[in-house]
């Protein structure tokens, strides 16, 4: 068995996962957990990543690695933004470290779109992009990674010219928690008939969405629309307006580079699909962990 | 001074407003408090109705007419749809009555637009509307009826023949309350430039809201947008899309019939002014009082 060289941890809002790898970026031990930058902000991120060490015995001295959240301002340390456009490799020397750790702990900074008409930040998908990147292949690539907040990223080689953040995942969150449509919702059922349906209603009227998903009220009271259909039937019409804004109605010929993985990956590559958009994906678990490997071999020498 | 005829009540999900009147439709008295269907449904309706009444010391024996969601299937006594499209007057046929009271209380029908594609349902909103139409003149008229949910309804003559809701007041509340853009707008203020630039962005590029939305944490982050900007913002952004949904961007010479008061008066003349859409505004505090008035002279004779 290969020796544990560094720690990589990608520390989300509301998600927290920590691998133990080889030099060679191998996984050697995992970790994960609901501790995102929204519990560890109030119970303290040392202890928290002190406690994932110690329940997988990682050596002391080693070092750790981290992106998203954790390097926001309310986050752990502040990491900053590489502004845009940039090459990616720009985040490896823009990491900083945690001070008062007893090991080296370091956080690299996110990217920021600092267009006055239109700023953008993002924390975590950089480096998930750079993992990404050598899937890619040479040229433009338009590139998708779905999520809470949903990023499309326009890479050109190696450098990134600009994104759109489209808070897909929390507006579905939001209105199925905390809006009238609470009441239609309520079953973890998903009706994937209904999924590609409203996929493609959003797709047509975009304008119409504040529409679109009162429906899903109105079809419970007149018709009965069952609960699983109005969950897929609300996750479907905010995917598809997702991606009517990213892409435009006669993009023809474009190839959507998805980064993502689980249950996002099967419904973003059906919404695809159904609109008839070409898409390949990557593995956003397999992307985080490869950038992070990157950023770590250039970092530190990983002699062990 | 007149005799007290009648008492007419508009009983929404988040308020309660009542009026006593005389024969000829003149308010004699007025209450207005937060007891909206949510509040009734757990302290009882007919104790909140009868505290009203008795604080304005209302004669025994007066009759109640009700509008609104005290008419769901969740509210008082369910009081069914009217199904179109229909003449607006076919909702003083279908009022059903409250048993058990000690006056004659009654609460109208709501209407239900039973399209299996674009399923909707409104309470409260009819009644307005039989009030407001008066002041609409023949032919066809397209009314928006800002609120919570609003609505947009084709109305030709004294027929309704369609309408469609737009969760715009729920969606900002649901976002400023719920998701990462309450850190953006924690403030009461209102920047009205920025709500009509947004209103614009919105009405430009409605596939974008979700984007859009976003840009109010962005601007935030990367370029100090204050608090009062980022709520007009967001309040902009979403009056903009339910526009761009419920007009086509080439409705040339249309006057959008606007029912509202107050708050919501200023900002959608502010919106369509910015959009050189032409509306003519009608008072929705009167037109519902009128409407409740005409129904009630169809329903009783009246004669105190």
């Amino acid at each position: 068995m290969s020796n544990p060289a560094y720690i990589a941890v990608d520390w989300g809002t509301s998600s927290f996962r920590l691998w133990m790898l080889d030099r060679h970026g191998d996984v050697l031990a995992e970790r994960r957990s609901g501790e995102g930058m929204t519990v560890a902000a109030a119970s303290g991120f040392g202890a928290i990543l002190d406690g994932h060490l110690a329940a997988i015995a990682a050596p002391a001295g080693l070092p750790v690695l981290v992106c998203g959240m954790a390097g926001a301002r309310q986050g752990w340390v502040e990491a900053g933004y590489v502004d845009l456009p940039a090459p990616l490799d720009a985040i490896l020397t823009g990491a900083v470290s945690v001070p008062g750790q007893t090991r080296d702990v370091r956080i690299l900074p996110g990217l920021a779109q600092r267009r006055t008409q239109a700023p953008d930040v993002m924390r975590g998908e950089e480096t998930q992009l750079l993992g990404a990147l050598t899937a890619f292949g040479e040229g433009a690539h338009r590139v998708c990674m779905p999520g809470t907040h949903s990023k499309w990223v326009e890479v050109d080689g190696d450098t990134v010219q600009g994104f759109s953040t489209y808070m897909t995942g929390e507006l579905f969150d939001v209105v199925t928690r905390h809006s009238i449509l609470s009441h239609a919702v309520v079953s973890d059922g998903f009706d994937d008939n209904r999924f590609g349906a409203a996929v493609l209603e959003a797709w047509e009227k975009p304008a119409d969405i504040s529409n679109l998903l009162f429906r899903a009220r109105a079809g419970q009271l007149l018709h009965g629309l069952p609960a699983d259909a109005a969950r897929a039937q609300i996750s479907g019409h905010l995917i598809g307006l997702e991606i009517a804004g990213a892409l435009e109605q006669d993009d023809e010929g474009v190839v959507v580079r998805l980064v993502a993985s689980g249950r996002l990956q099967t419904l973003y590559e059906a919404a695809f699909a159904t609109l008839s958009i070409a898409c390949t994906t990557i593995d956003a678990d397999e992307a985080v962990r490869r950038g992070l490997h990157a950023a770590a071999v250039s970092i530190w020498p990983l002699t062990r």
